[in-house]
């Protein structure tokens, strides 16, 4: 594999921080990593990419693993593309697409920010990862881990979908319920650092997990024949797919790849129930203040604060996009409906941004000439509410000693 | 889209009939598609696939769908092939590779068959398709149906997993579970032909099935340079997956794709629960007699009777291969096992192909310098207990006219 990663950047002020041993955060806030993108040039050409295999790792000039040693993986990447025609024509749009992510192994996006942290958790010799999640995370960092044979902790609330549950506990992983939020979780995690070495594979705490999303951009890229979509809808939980996107979509204009010049505007999509980043947005703010009463039926958009806050934002803002939320009892309807036209699993998050697109082209701010993309980022089987496992179940405020581990 | 086939052919006898219109059996019995090889051949060489896209849609030479307006496409196919190695190195094996099927849309390998036979079935027009269903494929057929614009018609055991109900009514099919076998089911749809105007798309029961599943073997060829594993361990049912397998190869062993002479010996595993294909060819038998209280925890083999069993048989004896049975009750431990090993999702029937692979390496059947691929052919997320919808119950000796439509 080549590697033509340079440094890491801390995204809050522009630290260099060396790429060649394990990092986590500056000041508190998530490391962009950086390739020498001249050299990538040299090296690749996006005509190289039809002969290569299937898979997230054909942009390996892009992505940070060092070796091929290193990487655990089950099969990930090129998702289908789908035209959405029924859909688009009933809200109005000429040209609209999913990208079905839906079809990844473990049945949802996580798969490819974890197919990266767990391979470079790998190559720095890791063994003992934890990691709160509102579902899907931990179901492709249960999987990852497991294909790496290393030991797996992840804490989720209690009342996250028993398939997903049930989805860590068959991977391996040791899987606690919290009787609490997500924040209350990564707290449990951030707490056992040190006294049970869990390496914090968290969203955006470790560097890598961008890079993985990031290959849906360049995905998206190559399969529109690097032109890309006038629209972006995109589901903001803690922000790591909308960042990773810009930033591919970024390092492709750079590279000069791109056939045409205008980027895309990226729209972050959240419910009602828990908008921070679009409560943000509109105030005009760089940061967001965390949400306080969270609830929606959208599980993976349930974050109420994102540590890359200002990275979604500033993502949103250079692209010329918005950050809207949508009436979470508008979710559920829509979802069987886009399901039941286009034969798509189409989960609630992906329902939020089909609700998003129809409430922008009434308002005027989605137009129905622009070319639209949207992302099915898990299959709505997994949020089906599978019967409960006996699982261990800890108090929000529990403390490391508190419960055996 | 090339379309070589000639004509179709009774496997029972021979008969020839045209493939130009509506078919569905002779003499009760499925029907084969036959392709005019020698223009295939001159019309498309193994080399050409690699520049084409990474769906099962790439080997159209050798599909019948004659053109492109009727494929009904979900981005189905090329699946990964992963090495096994923990899992192999446990069992003994030298090379144990596992295609994982749960990576297609819906979840299971049954998306290949029903994206062919729904597509066959828009191109001649029809829209109102039924089927009974174990599981996996009533979940296939509904999407693709959805997809497809079609009316689709569900029925299905009491006692399938309430994840795969979910999804059938998520795609809009109209679903009735039955108090009663697949085989109950099975005489709803045939019943309902006449009064409903269903289309059967029962497994064998029409033509096309068999040819979406055959993309397995020509996939697993294409992945392995032309050249087949020593043995292929899979799950029997309704047969369709071997039979279609067996039938690729034929045809790439014709074709003179193949790069070296030696076909896999297919094995075919039954759960002790429910193996009538197991028992007849013990019994040296081409039919194999209905089993009578099929009870195994693999959902997908619960099948009693198979219209196809004279061709899993054959194929079986064709390659030098075995039809064998397994303790049901060594499949579960085995399924979490092989999960936690290799982070795949893996779904009771490949968990019964795992015990079988390691009975058979102990008493000498199968040897441990042989290649080994079996398949995963759902994930295990699909088996998970959702809560149970509140679906219309039909008793097993339902009538057309007992319950409404």
């Amino acid at each position: 594999m080549g590697n033509f990663v340079c440094h890491l950047e801390a995204a809050i002020d522009g630290t260099v921080l060396p790429a060649d041993c394990i990092q986590t955060m500056h000041r508190e806030r998530p490391l962009w990593v950086r390739y020498d993108l001249a050299k990538v040039g040299e090296a690749v050409h996006p005509t190289d990419f039809a002969g290569r295999p299937k898979v997230l790792w054909r942009y390996q000039e892009l992505l940070p693993v060092p070796d091929q040693d290193a990487v655990v993986s089950l099969g990930e990447g090129m998702t289908p593309l789908l035209a959405a025609r029924k859909l688009g024509e009933a809200l109005g749009l000429a040209e609209f697409w999913i990208k079905d992510e839906s079809t990844l192994p473990t049945g949802s996006f996580k798969s490819r920010g974890m197919a990266m942290a767990v391979s470079m958790a790998k190559h720095f010799g890791l063994t003992r990862l934890a990691a709160p999640t509102a579902g899907n995370a931990g179901g492709a960092l249960a999987a990852y881990g497991a294909r790496a044979g290393m030991e797996v902790y992840i804490f989720m609330p209690v009342d996250t979908p028993g398939t997903i549950q049930r989805e860590c506990v068959e991977a391996g992983a040791k899987v606690y319920l919290v009787d609490g939020l997500i924040t209350d979780c990564g707290r449990i995690v951030r707490e056992g650092r040190d006294t049970m070495g869990w390496f914090d594979m968290a969203t955006l705490k470790e560097p890598y997990r961008i890079e993985g999303k990031k290959t849906m951009g360049l995905e998206l890229a190559e399969q529109l024949g690097w032109r890309l979509p006038d629209v972006i809808l995109y589901p903001t939980g803690g922000g790591t797919g909308l960042i990773g996107m810009w930033k591919a979509f970024n390092e492709l204009r750079e590279l000069g790849w791109l056939q045409r010049g205008t980027m895309p505007r990226m729209i972050s999509v959240q419910s009602d129930g828990c908008a921070p980043i679009a409560r943000a947005f509109e105030a005009g703010e760089r940061f967001a203040e965390p949400w306080e009463s969270p609830n929606t039926k959208a599980w993976g958009i349930r974050v109420p604060g994102a540590v890359g806050d200002f990275m979604i934002l500033d993502a949103v803002r250079e692209s010329e996009g918005l950050a809207v939320a949508v009436p979470d009892d508008e979710i559920e309807p829509v979802m069987n409906e886009a399901s039941e036209m286009e034969g798509i699993s189409i989960c609630p998050e992906t329902a939020a941004c089909i609700v998003a697109a129809r409430r922008l082209l009434e308002d005027g701010r989605l137009s129905a000439d622009e070319r639209v993309v949207l992302f099915n980022t898990a299959s709505a089987l997994k949020y089906a509410e599978a019967e409960p496992l006996d699982l261990p179940c800890l108090p929000a405020d529990a403390k490391m000693g508190d419960f055996p581990l």
